[in-house]
């Protein structure tokens, strides 16, 4: 009966609070189909390297994307597309994203700053604006998928984004090797507690073929991301390999599936868009 | 004039406020005589496995050596040094570091949680002050080095670490490849920002030896962090090459210095703790 009453209680306060921003938000929102975001525990394991890539894999196959980057201290999305200049304005004063081909389209905060190697030194709330910003003041139209990549951990931006994207799935980002699977671990905890659908796990960086020799070389070990799915009782969506390439197509912004039309991990990052589009009916 | 006058208001207005914490955190850290702070641009550049090797480098050279891990949502420290089980009291009521050896303890938030796989939901402010606690309410004695690993990036965690130990010097570690020397540019910003000396600059997972053909391989391509010190006017500290025994060493809290005496890893990072072992005249 209190919880009822409080609840009741907070639901109306809420309602009255309501701000601008929220109808704002709301609206953009309403108009994006699948959100998804890319989170990993630890850093470095290629998750902006798998949100573009799986971004670019979606928009291939005909349907509308965009990424958001809020990643606000690296972020290197517009580098990894390629991506230069500033962000710019339409005429109903809505932020128009960075468009990357007919159907992809992005957002960073790096294409709100004119010098590109200024940090970000912002405080937690004012993150937490900045990404519902983000959200309520881009133009971003209707979408079949906006790609979220955030950064390591579980801190302001992706609680931000749960909070206020109640419909978001998270895609956990790993690479095999035991100290990164111990902070998803606590990515998949994360998602618990703030009630976010883990949509699924990818092993990144899984195996690695010597460019020299051809031999076949584990990195950062193999299949311990599969293993901790499991054990956590979350979906496997797949490995993809270590591939030099990815780190250079990354630095130059150049689409790697483009170029390396039939490596593994092209068709790795085909594999897992594939499951995603099938969220589409 | 105005500016002036404002100045001293703040002074005064700050030695009034200043609470048990200050001077317990004072009294600390007068007692430790060089604190260094690991920083990196981007996450997975090895940061924490290089903060772990200069501590077992500065410990074996004699030195009391303390590691304070304050990435707070990836907590990686314990790990890598084999240390289990939580942190306790002493009869001060102050919380006793995890001694690695006679010469290294360590503290990381990971020794104050039971779950080990609890995710750290924390915002901004709550950061703040776990890190001055862990300054304040530690009973780390007198010490040489303090080594401080952050989580990647110019967020809360080294935001608090500048404004709390004022002689806090940063070490940035990165990686050769383009979008980590970007992210590391902004390091270096932040530093100059908030007037934080950068003690240099550490090139990791530079270049690595096929183990099966013995072929130098550019993993991640080399050269650029000694390129991006030289050009932002900061010490290059020296490369680190890549072994995949650091990453199986680390996952396994082994030392890698010990196991592997002879290897140009453990050499380069000794010469970076002999670099930082100057300063104790």
């Amino acid at each position: 009966m209190v919880t009822h009453d409080k609840a009741s209680h907070s639901t109306a306060e809420k309602e009255k609070e309501k701000t601008e921003q929220d109808v704002l938000v709301e609206l953009s929102l309403s108009k994006i189909k699948n959100k998804f975001i890319v989170m990993s525990g630890k850093g470095g394991v290629g998750k902006t390297s798998v949100s573009v890539n799986l971004a670019m894999a979606l928009a291939g196959k005909g349907y509308k994307v965009g990424i958001m980057d809020v990643d606000l201290h690296g972020p290197d999305v517009p580098r990894m597309l390629g991506l230069e200049g500033m962000l710019t304005l339409n005429q109903n004063q809505k932020l128009i994203p960075m468009p990357y081909s007919e159907n992809l389209q992005a957002v960073s905060v790096e294409s709100l700053t004119q010098n590109k190697d200024d940090a970000i030194i912002w405080r937690g709330p004012l993150k937490h604006s900045a990404i519902r910003q983000f959200i309520a003041d881009v133009e971003w139209g209707e979408l079949d998928f906006l790609i979220i990549d955030s950064p390591p951990g579980t801190g302001d931006e992706p609680l931000t984004v749960a909070q206020t994207i109640k419909d978001a799935k998270a895609i956990i980002v790993t690479t095999p090797q035991e100290v990164a699977l111990a902070d998803i671990r606590k990515s998949i905890n994360f998602c618990k507690t703030v009630k976010m659908e883990v949509f699924g796990l990818i092993e990144n960086m899984s195996g690695f073929t010597c460019p020299s020799c051809g031999e076949k070389i584990d990195l950062f070990g193999s299949g311990g991301g599969e293993k901790t799915a499991g054990a956590m009782g979350v979906t496997f969506l797949g490995k993809i390999p270590f591939d030099l390439n990815v780190v250079s197509c990354g630095d130059t912004g150049v689409s790697f599936q483009e170029k390396y039309k039939d490596s593994p991990v092209t068709k790795a990052v085909a594999d897992i868009a594939e499951k995603m589009s099938k969220l589409i009916s």
